[in-house]
């Protein structure tokens, strides 16, 4: 998508072959900064400290980590390694792991002198098909936002939380490709973006993206969405998925889960995009069995602007010496879930509905 | 309670007798920071501009103000004209007209040249009530808590939104009096403090009033609370109220409502704890019927903290040129509310509850 009116997307390999390159997220919507990621180290700490971030992305970002790492050592201990190091950055996302597990296996039937070519056309076929699953993704879920509008007559409301644009993505998106290509389409669409504290996610780079492409939309407070829905002024909720239970649960960012219960209690519908790479086939329960990344407090007690000069500060929010609990995500049942908008069309959040899209998983 | 180890209310007439001494909430946690109101339109501004806050404060600080523009004019024509500017200030909370009405009610019987004197006396009765309506409520309040202690054998962990504490009333609290008392009686408790956005007052009020008093809290984001209750780690919520229906709606902070549906899909009570004063008798359905202030977008897009050096900086925080919305409250329906704890004892929310305990009301 857009940024400044020049098509940009959030990864790519550096143009000397030697790296790649990342649009650092942790300094939007300050500032466009792009930064180079020239070995495993550095991919794996672009992820830990969300320079990039999103399911997908993370994936992406992990599979380019990888030929990275195999221009280091490209044997077997060093492809175990970098599997291990990266594996180790972030918990919720499984994308990550499958990333990996795919990079992994198709590197090990190969002799190490092969491994860092491979890599890096593999790592660049996984980004292109994250490119062709968000665009299939949104062609799915816009068909949602035109049936809103034709029933309606006016310009659709969609509440959406955190990121899961195309910024979360190498482009387009999860939850907000169905928006790009509804108001591409030239159906009127509104987004209502959730803040999303403690990160932000939403009025940074949310309301950043959709603004560049000029998508009309409002901030709120994570805490006016239930609010809004109560007084009608929320079509349908679409927001993006972590890790999805072959039962579809959807594990998302924190706060998700109480926009489901206010949608279901308003009868608004509320769907997870989601690729298919996002759905963990192994769990049956996601409040049970969803590891919940538990970050950094500061990032609940502090945080970071702009100030009037321009310059980016950090202030304390909270009072003095009052400690702050962060977990990151939270798991919204499958009961809550009116659909799943995969790259292979809407699935009902069940194991039947999953089971359907996706046949050649039912084993796994 | 204390401030610093020092017994401390909210608001109190100066020495000299020509105004009124309020802390400057605005620069809480931060800067404990007296603020003389020295007439109608300080008074005025000081609760427009939320230097105090919370119902009952916003009462009781009416009253004052009422108090102070006798001193200005004390004619029938500067009477309606206080009451007039001072009920314009915050259209939620109903105890801001209660409080001015009974003002104007016993001011109204007298000739202007008495009107000065009574309304001292009566501001100050008012406040002298509000402190023992709220140690009653933490009286009723603090029994659930007891017998949730009882239960579990372990910490109480109560969630709080926003900031009902004693900042937001004259001492005590509302929705903290039965924390504070709990405490006091040895109960162990532990509070998840809601962040509370956009004007974190759970964050800056709550958790600094809290450790100011030594009771154990986390801050969390305000999305954190159904991701808590999903993995039973609240035993209770407790929460203020703004203006409360005869029916037992209850209008408080924005994002109350979905800390409610969260407590309902999880089997956790959900308490609200208010004054008498806080029921609108004339109302029945409180997200059709109660007026909710819109606040200025600002709040949302900018936030003001603590540099390193220590001195105040406001920082923007959202994607430059994307509007914001900002409603300050919501309504969480009774069908949500376990039971309203008031001065009286605790009541079902429901309009049979409330005039039970409340049979003078029942004409309103």
């Amino acid at each position: 998508m857009n940024i400044a009116g020049r098509p940009t997307r959030t990864i790519r390999p550096a143009a000397d072959g030697a790296a790649v390159e990342v649009i650092d997220q942790t300094r939007l919507p300050h500032e466009v900064a792009t930064l180079r990621l020239a070995g495993l180290v550095e991919a794996a700490a672009a992820i830990r400290t969300m320079v990039v971030r999103g399911a997908p992305l993370i994936g992406v970002t992990a599979a380019y980590g990888i030929a990275l790492a195999m221009g280091e050592d490209a044997s077997d201990a060093g492809l175990a390694r970098a599997v291990a190091t990266l594996a180790a950055t972030r918990p919720t996302a499984v994308n990550l792991r499958w990333a990996l597990d795919r990079m992994a296996a198709a590197l090990r039937e190969l002799p190490p002198g092969e491994r860092r070519e491979a890599a890096w056309r593999l790592a660049g076929e996984m980004a292109e098909e994250d490119v062709e699953t968000c665009r299939a993704i949104g062609r799915h879920g816009a068909v949602l936002i035109g049936d809103a509008h034709r029933r309606t007559g006016r310009a659709v409301n969609v509440l959406t939380h955190c990121n899961a644009g195309w910024l979360a993505t190498v482009d387009w998106g999860t939850a907000l490709a169905p928006v790009y290509a509804a108001h591409d389409a030239g159906v009127p669409v509104h987004v209502w973006v959730d803040e999303t504290r403690p990160r932000n996610q939403g009025a940074a780079l949310t309301a950043f993206e959709l603004g560049q492409h000029g998508v009309p939309h409002t901030i709120v407070a994570d805490n006016a969405g239930g609010h809004l829905m109560q007084h009608g002024r929320v079509d349908l909720c679409i927001v993006g998925s972590d890790r999805t239970t072959a039962t579809g649960d959807v594990a998302n960012k924190i706060g998700t889960y109480l926009k489901a219960l206010a949608a279901r209690d308003n009868g608004v519908p509320f769907y997870a995009a989601l690729p298919g790479s996002t759905i963990d086939w192994s769990l049956e329960d996601g409040v049970a069995q969803i590891p919940i990344e538990e970050r950094d407090a500061r990032e609940v007690t502090h945080i970071t602007g702009r100030g009037e000069d321009g310059s980016l500060v950090t202030v304390g929010i909270a009072a003095p010496g009052s400690p702050a609990a962060n977990p990151a995500f939270d798991v919204t049942p499958a009961r809550l879930v009116t659909g799943l908008v995969t790259e292979r069309g809407i699935a009902p959040a069940s194991r039947a509905g999953l089971a359907a899209l996706f046949p050649e998983a039912r084993g796994a």
